[in-house]
């Protein structure tokens, strides 16, 4: 083995990297895989369509390095300014150029315990430091903790809407409270989940010049394999971001991710219409739990957290994938009792429901 | 406008960034593009075939995040291991890891003064030294200033193969001499244009644990809209690059990238057959613009650089986009009289040529 060897080329803090763990993509056929949130339906045909209109000889051309039309159709969409909307590679993406633009190391940056486990990765590589506020027993953002920070000791605040993994929602109002309480730094709302049930904070950015929402079209958009993230805020956030990118990488998105993320946007009916039908499911499943003795976290989100009294986090996730289903299990304080379920499509939810009855059975 | 307000929000370091310009992409109609390198032929009729494959509803589930199947043809492509090849998203990200991975603020970055414009960039953005090394009178690379330098003063080297923007090129003894006596850092060999005559590096990984290589699929396989780079070496080289990716955006290659890029490995005749056309057309460009009074540097790559001694590189530039005809001038000291022309298509090498003619009569 020649790791050992050069491994001494890294960089220092490469060593003290804690890189993030994505759920796995196993390869497992039949498998129903209910643990990275993705949407059951498919992309609207449009996307496809528009996908297939962009595949020809012009790959040999590099894309628009400011993938303006689609930043403009998502403009339209929100009725905001082409200047207050960035596209990225993935909202992960997004979320590091954010990390990197508005969050200094001079002071540290809020975050609840309870929350996306990016965070803490892009805390670490950026030297950040952290001041991590725990969630309320309910598993909610403690927004009376948050109100009481004093916000000139902070580099800003970042926080999920709904929150993730647990599912749970704040409403606009608050928001703006916490964007005002924090008037002085950045404030980030990371809206992966917001098509679920919830109101975009985007309504809010021109009021808050502090106020940054993050976007994904991973999950109510169906396109996790097209790698497209969003953010939205005041015109000065929004070209910081380009700076950062412009420093890193000119075309994070490629011609067809440009062309299918577009399409998205123009097919509101479809959007809907997926939205809708999981959100349907979600609090059907919800009661199909809680009838079967499992504790149910609110979900605003396209998938649900959930414990169970009688059997263990970890023992149910096992004997999930006995029957071939996987859900996202976090071993980690607070909340290793807890399964996260994405919504599936029916069929896939009944298949849950069944093995959890067997594995419980047991 | 609330620029001026919401730019307080930035991190201070973003102030003093001063991003990549990449080369324009304009929209008008019937422009002849020489400006950025590009292929004047599409990409392998397998490569759409591929993508087109795999363009349905999958696209809702992540990509495979390490991207194994096209790391696994790179690898038999070049009879290395799969952990010895890392994909991301265009050569640029690549790079923008490998600056992060193994470049450290301690000691300065050696690199050349007139070199891939990207690489100050990136010491931008990471707060590296820079140890320049200006080219020879001929714009080759200095090799015996290179070896002068203490290699325990530096934190590494990187310099394109062919270089850019001259086109010139290193043969692989003197990689290995740069790799050994830089033996104790990383030495980083981009080679987003080997494929037009040059040998590859890849060769010499087993050889030297601190040698890596980068490449490209945007120049020589006509894949620039897709966005696919590549870096080999080392396998404790290539899994800090993992490490830094998982900490910044797990998924940086979509679906349809990750199949297109495999494909254009698998149509090797195909490859073979343009880059042997680029390199004819290459040879008669250079020897058409030699007979019309230019100086041309001997490129190994998809363009030429050149320069006539009776017109500045500013005027012809500018005359040439009057007609029509965009080619790449850069305004910095000792090559600001030098246009880089990518290489086209017989046509507009032709165009190229009368519309130079026109511009060199007036």
């Amino acid at each position: 083995m020649s790791l050992p060897l050069s491994q001494r080329f890294w960089v220092d803090s490469v060593r003290r990297l804690a890189p993030y763990v994505p759920g796995e993509q196993p390869k497992i056929p039949d498998l129903i895989k209910l643990n990275t949130n993705e949407n059951p339906f498919g992309p609207s045909p449009r996307v496809l369509k528009a996908i297939s209109e962009s595949l020809d000889e012009q790959l040999k051309l590099y894309p628009d390095p400011q993938s303006t039309a689609l930043r403009a159709t998502v403009a339209d969409y929100y009725r905001i300014n082409v200047d207050q909307v960035f596209a990225g590679n993935g909202s992960d993406e997004v979320l590091a150029f954010v990390f990197r633009a508005f969050f200094s190391p001079e002071k540290p940056l809020v975050y609840a315990d309870i929350t996306y486990s990016f965070y803490p990765v892009y805390c670490g590589l950026y030297g950040l430091n952290s001041h991590i506020v725990p969630l309320d027993d309910d598993l909610a953002i403690d927004v009376p903790a948050l109100l009481k920070i004093d916000p000139t000791t902070v580099s800003g605040l970042i926080l999920p809407n709904p929150n993730a993994p647990t599912g749970r929602l704040l409403d606009l109002n608050t928001i703006g409270q916490l964007a005002a309480h924090f008037s002085n730094t950045a404030v980030v709302i990371d809206e992966a989940y917001i098509d679920f049930g919830g109101k975009s904070a985007v309504a809010l950015i021109d009021q808050y010049p502090n106020l940054l929402v993050t976007q994904s079209l991973s999950k109510s958009r169906s396109l996790a394999g097209l790698r497209i993230g969003l953010a939205m805020g005041d015109a000065g956030l929004i070209e910081a971001l380009h700076r950062i990118k412009d420093s890193f990488n000119s075309y994070p998105l490629d011609r067809l991710a440009q062309a299918g993320a577009k399409a998205a946007f123009e097919d509101e009916d479809y959007f809907q219409h997926c939205c809708q039908q999981i959100m349907t499911m979600r609090d059907q499943l919800s009661q199909d739990l809680q009838s079967r003795g499992f504790e149910v976290v609110e979900s605003a989100a396209n998938f649900v957290f959930a414990r169970h009294p009688e059997h263990s986090g970890a023992a149910l996730a096992a004997g999930l994938r006995e029957h071939k289903v996987i859900v996202r299990h976090f071993d980690k304080p607070r909340i290793s009792e807890y399964l996260r379920i994405s919504i599936g499509n029916a069929e896939q939810n009944q298949a849950l429901l069944a093995a959890l009855d067997a594995v419980m059975a047991k």
